[in-house]
Formats: C-alpha cells, sequence, structure tokens
C-alpha cells in the first residue's frame, strides 16, 4: 500500500527523515513545509516546498516534526484534515494534538546534519489513538526502519529520559575525555576504540555485568588521584556518583 | 626478534594479555604467575604456571598486571633482574618500580573475562626509564597491536581519568538507561542503535559538534519534566549537567 505523506517541519530529525521518504519506493512525499524554504533547497525538483500551513496538500500522514515548544502551536493552524496527524517527539504526550485521527512516529535516534544514517537500523516507536491508526503507522513504519515498537506516551516519556542519558550526557562525557587529552597532548583517537568496546560490549553482557574501573573495585586510592586532577566543576560530575549512592552502591 | 615474556598477575587485563601473548608467535610466554595459580589452569600444557615469585624464569620483560595498590609489594618481591620490569597501570607511575630497567604496558581498554578482544585493536600506551628499554617495548607492543603510542607517566594519569569518563561513567548511564526501560516495560534492546551510533559519530564529528538534546537546544522545558521522572539519588546526577556549569556552559 502506497502511503502519502507531508512533512512539516526542518529540523535535523525532519531532514534526516525527508531523506528515507524520498528514497522509498513505496512512500509518496507529496511536500514539505519550512518557515525557511531555504532549507529544503536540496528538494528541489524532488517534492513540493512551502512556508504556508494553510497550503498543506492532502496526504494519509501529516508528520509534525519541530521543537517541542512548537508542535501544539503548528498543529493548531493546520486546517481540518482527515489523515493522520503525528509528532515525533519523544518527551511530548500525544493529547498535545486536537486532530481526529493523531499519533506519535518517534525514531529513537541522535541526528546531526553531517552524519549520514541508516533509516532501516532504527528504532521507530509509534502509538495512535485508535488501533485503526496504529495499524496505518504500523505499515508507514515498516516501511522506513526493521524496528517498530509500540509505545505509548508514558513510556515514551521514560524512554526518552533514558536516551538522554544514554546519548546526550555520553556524549558529554567524551567531550570530556576529549579535554582531558588535548590537555595532555594526546589524540582524541586513542579514546575511540575503548569507547566503541565500552558500547559494544553491552551487547553482549548486561551494563551491571561489563562495568570495569575504579569504582567497581573500591579502589579509593585511585578515585582520589582522579579528583585531585579535576577542576572544581568537573568533580560536581566525579563527585555524585562517588558519594550520593547511585554509582558505588549499585556495583 | 623473538621476546620472553613473564606475566605476573592473574585478573582481566592479565586473562587477555596471556590469551594474546600465547597466541603470538613472535613472543615466547614462559611463565605465568597468579597466587592462586587455579586461574590459569586454562593455560596448563601451554606455558609454566607457579605461586611462587622467587622461582619466576628469566625473561626479556616481566609484566606485573596486579591490582594497582599491589604493584610496589609484587615488585619489591621480585629478585634482582636484568630484564625490563613493566606494570601495566594506567594510574600508577613509573617510580613506584625500583628495577634498573623498568617501563609501562598500558592496554587502554575495558576488559571483561567473558567478552573476547581483538588485541590488535587496543591502543597500547608504552614508557620506558631510558632508549633503549623504550625501543625494546616499542618492538614488544607492536607485535600485539596496531596502536602503539609512547605516553610518560603525566600523560598517562589524564588519559587514564579520561578513560574512566567515556567508559565506565558511559557504562553507568548505560545501566540507568536500562533501569528506565525496564520500569516501562520496554527492552534494554531497543537503546542500543542510539548507544551505537553516538558512539560511532565521534569518529566522523568532535563530541561537540556531536551533541543534540535538550540541554544543547536550552530546552528547560523537557528538563525540568525528566528532573520530575526521577529519583532524588538520579537527580544528582542530572542536576549538576545542568547547574554546575560543565554541560550548559559548553554547548
Amino acid at each position: 500500500m502506497m502511503l502519502s505523506v507531508v512533512l512539516i517541519g526542518s529540523g535535523n530529525v525532519a531532514f534526516h527523515l525527508a531523506n528515507a521518504l524520498i528514497a522509498n519506493k513505496e512512500i509518496d512525499l507529496r511536500q514539505v513545509y519550512g518557515r525557511n524554504t531555504a532549507k529544503w533547497q536540496h528538494l528541489k525538483g524532488k517534492t513540493k516546498i512551502t512556508n504556508n500551513l494553510k497550503e498543506i496538500d492532502l496526504a494519509d500522514i501529516y508528520i509534525i516534526s519541530v521543537s517541542d515548544n512548537a508542535i501544539k502551536e503548528v498543529s493548531e493552524q493546520l486546517p481540518p484534515l482527515n489523515g493522520i496527524v503525528v509528532h515525533t517527539s519523544g518527551s511530548t504526550s500525544i493529547d498535545i494534538l486536537q486532530h481526529p485521527n493523531k499519533g506519535i512516529i518517534y525514531p529513537l535516534q541522535t541526528f546531526s546534519k553531517e552524519k549520514e544514517i541508516d533509516f532501516q537500523e532504527i528504532p521507530i516507536c509509534i502509538e495512535g489513538n485508535s488501533t485503526k491508526t496504529e495499524k496505518t503507522l504500523q505499515v508507514f513504519a515498516q516501511k522506513l526502519s526493521k524496528k517498530v515498537f509500540f509505545v505509548n506516551s508514558e513510556q515514551r516519556k521514560k524512554l526518552h529520559l533514558s536516551a538522554v542519558f544514554v546519548c546526550n550526557f555520553v556524549n558529554h562525557l567524551y567531550y570530556l575525555g576529549q579535554k582531558l587529552c588535548e590537555e595532555s597532548n594526546l589524540p582524541f583517537e586513542i579514546l575511540q576504540p575503548l569507547i566503541g568496546e565500552t558500547a559494544e560490549k553491552i551487547k553482549l553482557l548486561s551494563p551491571f555485568e561489563a562495568q570495569t574501573g575504579p569504582a567497581k573495585r573500591m579502589d579509593t586510592q585511585t578515585i582520589e588521584k582522579h579528583l585531585s586532577l579535576l577542576e572544581e566543576n568537573q568533580k560536581n560530575i566525579y563527585n555524585p556518583y562517588k558519594w550520593n549512592g547511585t554509582y558505588f552502591r549499585k556495583w
């Protein structure tokens, strides 16, 4: 079944979603919307481009992929629609949408425009306000990805939080590691096999089983040495793990 | 040049090192030492096994791979030796060793006995107390790995700290992510493509460029939602990033 889609928004998620939609032979990307149409110039000739929400084409699915704070406003500006209106936000409830047929298509991944990504490997979390809607969203999501999950709004909130831990906070730790390497005139590349193996390991072992290092060994001497190397604001990151229970207590 | 080695210790690093040494045709693993020889039973018939430091064989290189707190004691119990005595610790200075020819062979990786690993891909950081010693350690390390770095004791201290950030603390965040998934009846597998891509991304983009998420976007509304979902001791992990400067300030 061919499904027609209108994509609203022009951020990182919308950018990668548009590429996946355009490339998919079972999906008809009718139109993309952006306040600034310049962001969609690379799709000129491949689909219609608009910056007017009143001129939205008819489609089976309307995907609102804008910043969390803007979803409500954008959804309210849309004309009455028979198709399914979805957003792509991890932390926003389905209730924010006021359309008769509504849902979520939440691709659980970190998107940067500079980094290509294989959409087929991205877990897509779907939710709909009726069985029929969910069925259609499932068919749609399965065209884009091999990994489709039904995730309700309550589950999705916690899933989004855990994604912030395992992605954004993790990346911030990579950043701190890189700074320490730079301070020592060592290339960041020296840490990459360790970063890769740490991410790889938890496919085979649980994070609990995979844990290594001074805190696991209760090696307080090394921990004290580490603290002495850190600036005050970095200690605030190292310390909570040490003293506030969640780190030491669990291992 | 064939190099002969005695390996002292039986922890995770020694375990994987022994496997790499045994498999290497240009290295002669003469002997392994463990207080508890049962830990080395899988090497019976492949090399000599002892639990007596006074019976250490002659070799080109003696590798002390024991817990940081035990390095000094073990090194002092060794008889006078002409070969090079090294330890494998990231956070311990070369000065702890009292032998005429001494150095470090620090494999920068996370080792668990349950997880196999390709030693050729592990960065090995070497240091020696003379040019001649460093040359021999370089020849030795290059037999084990494609990635050999000269790293002095000052550099290695900071490198070890950064390894704790990008591996141990990262793994702890994976653990928190897994717990949140469990609480929501979602399989941990749903996070694995995100974990993999986050680790993969920093090969192409710097961690600074790769950052995404609510803190990067200054999306305080979502951050408040996240805090409301967390238990008190978990807030201690989320909060410092938010309030104590290092997280928000950098992006």
